[in-house]
């Protein structure tokens, strides 16, 4: 079937290449005339305005949205002019659910449907195919589902989950109607909370695999700092990346983070090419938030988002704090910031 | 080549059933007569004692330990005198990579080797192969390494790592030299800690998707309790065990513990074969301490281990104290225990 | 000067006493009669309605809300209608601050004046003073002060800081213009999140403290849990009462938690009077949203929230999906529930 | 009565005059002879060896012991050779209690009686009086006591705990025999603990407030970061140091450390002085041990003491693995390190 993409960056130009390659024809558009001549040769239908990008489309229309989270509500604002009711809107990035609500509202008003649709997969979808949370209204997902079947990864992606015998479910096609509008951004959403705490899991621990050896570094002896104990205890050399390759096979910490953290290692075995500050995106924030509202605790979910707003220096006012009631209440020896 | 297994446990056993399968010959010995002779119908050489049991080992012998880290001083006790120089035992269980420090000189001392060797798997070993993290000398790692092959997965267990080519490394085969003695305890350790905390992100992420319903409760006002701000945000009813299938293709969070837990939602939709009182064993402990001697942080992994202490109802007294303090000044209605 | 009261629970009731014994008329409403006919038996002025209310205030009229947050709103709506433009209301609970900005400018539209009050000092307040986080127009604030030094401690209520010379500042007298609208309920709302941490903080402590005896205490050596290394270190039996009547004399952690603290431990020592659930208001969730919003890590607060959160069980589904997976991989035994 | 003191540092200096203040004799001694020649220009007894150290002291002898942690081991092995049965040394420092109950045993194999003195005060005990936590044996205790009741605070440095009335008690003048040897230094190590966490609840919720302006910043809108979704909630300039001012008086969080906070803003607003990477000593490291040896949890304490570990960049290596790993499965935009 034909649809439309909008936002050809990283995610969205290969979503249209995959879309291609099973068979659907896509019209695409991007404020970027580079990345929609890029994909005309490649076959697709390109469009220099959101005009004629609507205009290319076959009522009713139906687009995925891959745009920046930030730049959703304007990029709607834009395209919704030109289309009329019964066409449906997919936003396929990171909103925020509460967004989705909201923009469903808004575009109902003109006849429009709204559809939520979180995507995973990053650079690798093209080839394994992308994991959908899909928010929103029935009939939509049933005229676009052949769409979502292409984008997923299929059910050979992965092996049987034992017992599981649910043919009409397509869960093991790796894509799902989650609910009503809004379902789809926020299933996403606590995928990636729990990827923030995946993430952060292994790396502490091979933070304290490499700081095996601390037994060897003599620690200066003063008032404030107590002796390493027992210095013999800590006199490993351990190889991460030699590590991080064994782990995927047959241990319990097996995954497909796993499994890029070996080739990390592998490329570059001390991470020199990466700083120490990490980004954060919306999707751990609200997945942090989410837990709080409704009451359930998240304590390693909340300190992965933490560590990374900590890499960023955002603890530093804290940590003044902290040294200036050391210094009131001990007299502690602190050294003056240059 | 002959092997000699002490401990025929859920892991044990397995273990020796992997190593019969690759042709190695295995003596076994258990406290249980029905365990020994349960791999004695499967084509073991079975010891009722362990003067037998290291009588039926050729010289120099070669033993794995498989108990709990409780009982290995015990079983070494009973052990040793009938070892003798340049006999080798490995402890395949969990025991403090310390203890393999301190049990590796007291052997020494009857001129015995030492090796530790941390053991992924559970009882999936059998088929999948156990994931193996050894410490200790060179030579030992050299005279069993046919041992560690036959019981680790091989190669194939995993796709390749793009870009990889280490011949001489036995990482991929799903075993490691990780370092003298103490240090595969200690990657295990880690391994084992960063289990704990992958745990934790799956559990309250999915925490979280159930109770994306508890807009719908009506929440009591009153002079404590704040009204949930916008109950409308949390009206879905998410299917925890399709989404675990779901992500299981395609998105970053795909792992092993992700195909367990899709099993366990496909088995008991509600969980409520299980309680929620979870336990814990040494290395989520070890870990964590382990972090702090070195001076590195590791909120993550603590966290998840101090989940399992609340769930335990270690907080218990904690939980009083902060009643106690919110009676006093806030005069708060503390509803008395029965 | 005169004001208003409504709501004559634990809060509002001292409020109307301490400013009564200041000097100042006050015209008292309850939707409990009783509770308006126990302030006028102590010489306030009781109104049975919201209009009678109005009409026995002076104009322009000034009232102080201390309800709880849920009931603002329709308070709100009551009162407003008898109100007259140059009239303020003061919320004095435990507003959200983003509540304040939409009620200042819902009030604004009928030239009511809005200030949001943060309280502390709970049902100790008649007697220590009242410590007032305050946010609104500069014009109410001044038009207000004597109220708000009346119900503030006062300067006394704590030594000087050394080296301070500040005689316009009121933060020394006990309150302090926070800044405009929302500003009050702000730093109200940082001052619980900052409560939560320090009660946290004593809690985890005193609980170390209670348990420092579990080496007493044999523990079961299965093939799950690690024995406890060294017993003989956790052999003491700490008075938990004395330590905390200790610790109010010269030590660091001297507060007025503590305080609090060492008259529960002498009135109960083992606090069995409590129960190990503990409730949470909005304030301490507050915090640690608006500490995500900020980006700033605020590890301790939270994890004191989520301390509460599990407390209440909101971690039964997370546990028992640990329990699930562990089951799984390991088939460790796990008690059925029930 | 007499007694040695051993390390003339903050604490070692000032106890000495506290005790003289008191009337008591004291023989002095310290590696710095500087050290030693201010106090006895104080009316003190210095010692240049501690040969002459021990001469200077009656028989049975008692002496404090001030000195890093990290050198209390060698200071006994110099002086105990010049000690005889009978006579007591207490270590007042900041020792692991583990280290004390070795101490002891290897002391009485001499005769020597060995107590610990967990003392907290800092710089300001000399006026506010030092809160003592002691362990060891009874009768030393009791012959000791008069010292104890000249450093320690006394009774009139906090209002009594409503309804106490236990006149054998020691705790309310500030020093507490909290059990055999070491239980001093356990319950110092938990106050240590409790302090961190304290701290860290205070230097969050100050940074919250200084954040609380941070809608005025404009976030640049990308692919990675979702924009702040109601800015105009983040208006607001808090003054800090009146904030920590205002709570002194009738507020919940009131402590010596926010006095002392207080101070600090004062004379220092941006806390310009310190800097952002925050040392810890062995107790916060030491009670996190604790709790987890012991399997209670203790997320505030420990989340505290992780937050220095970050700020002293521990988490470096942590932070890289996440950004290798954003990068392997996002492309996500790194900047390289320079």
């Amino acid at each position: 079937m034909q649809l439309g993409m909008i936002g050809l960056g990283r995610m969205g130009a290969n979503m249209v290449r995959r879309l291609m390659r099973a068979g659907h024809d896509c019209v695409v558009y991007d404020v970027s005339e580079e990345a929609v001549a890029a994909l005309e040769a490649e076959g697709a239908t390109g469009a220099r305005t959101l005009d004629e990008f609507a205009a290319k489309l076959t009522k009713p229309r139906a687009t995925i949205i891959m745009v920046p989270a930030a730049v959703v509500d304007v990029t709607l604002a834009g395209l919704t002019p030109h289309f009329e009711p019964g066409d449906v809107i997919i936003d396929g990035g990171n909103s925020y659910y509460r967004d989705d609500i909201r923009r469903s509202e808004e575009l109902a008003a003109g006849g429009l449907e709204y559809m939520d649709m979180g995507t995973s997969g990053g650079t690798h979808g093209l080839e394994r195919g992308y994991c959908l949370m899909i928010g929103g209204p029935d009939d939509a997902f049933a005229r676009l589902e052949p769409v979502f079947e292409a984008l997923a990864p299929g059910v050979g992606e992965a092996p049987p989950t034992p017992g599981r015998d649910k043919p009409g479910s397509t869960a093991e096609k790796g894509y799902l109607h989650c609910g009503k509008v809004g379902a789809g951004h926020f299933v996403k959403m606590v995928h990636n909370g729990i990827e923030y705490g995946l993430m952060a899991a292994y790396a502490e621990g091979f933070n304290i695999l490499k700081h095996a050896n601390i037994g060897r570094t003599s620690r200066e002896a003063d008032a404030e700092t107590a002796p390493l104990g027992d210095p013999h205890f800590y006199d490993y050399d351990i190889d991460l990346g030699e590590v991080a390759e064994l782990w995927r096979r047959g241990s319990v910490v097996g995954s497909w983070l796993l499994d890029l953290t070996a080739v990390s290692y592998l490329d570059d075995p001390n991470l020199d090419a990466f700083t120490g500050s990490v980004s954060d995106s919306g999707e751990g924030r609200w997945t942090a938030v989410a837990a709080i509202e409704e009451g359930v605790p998240a304590p390693v979910l909340n300190a992965a988002l933490f560590e990374r707003f900590a890499s960023q220096g955002a603890d530093e006012h804290a940590n003044r704090v902290l040294n200036a009631m050391r210094f009131q209440f001990g007299g502690h020896h602190v050294k003056p910031s240059a």
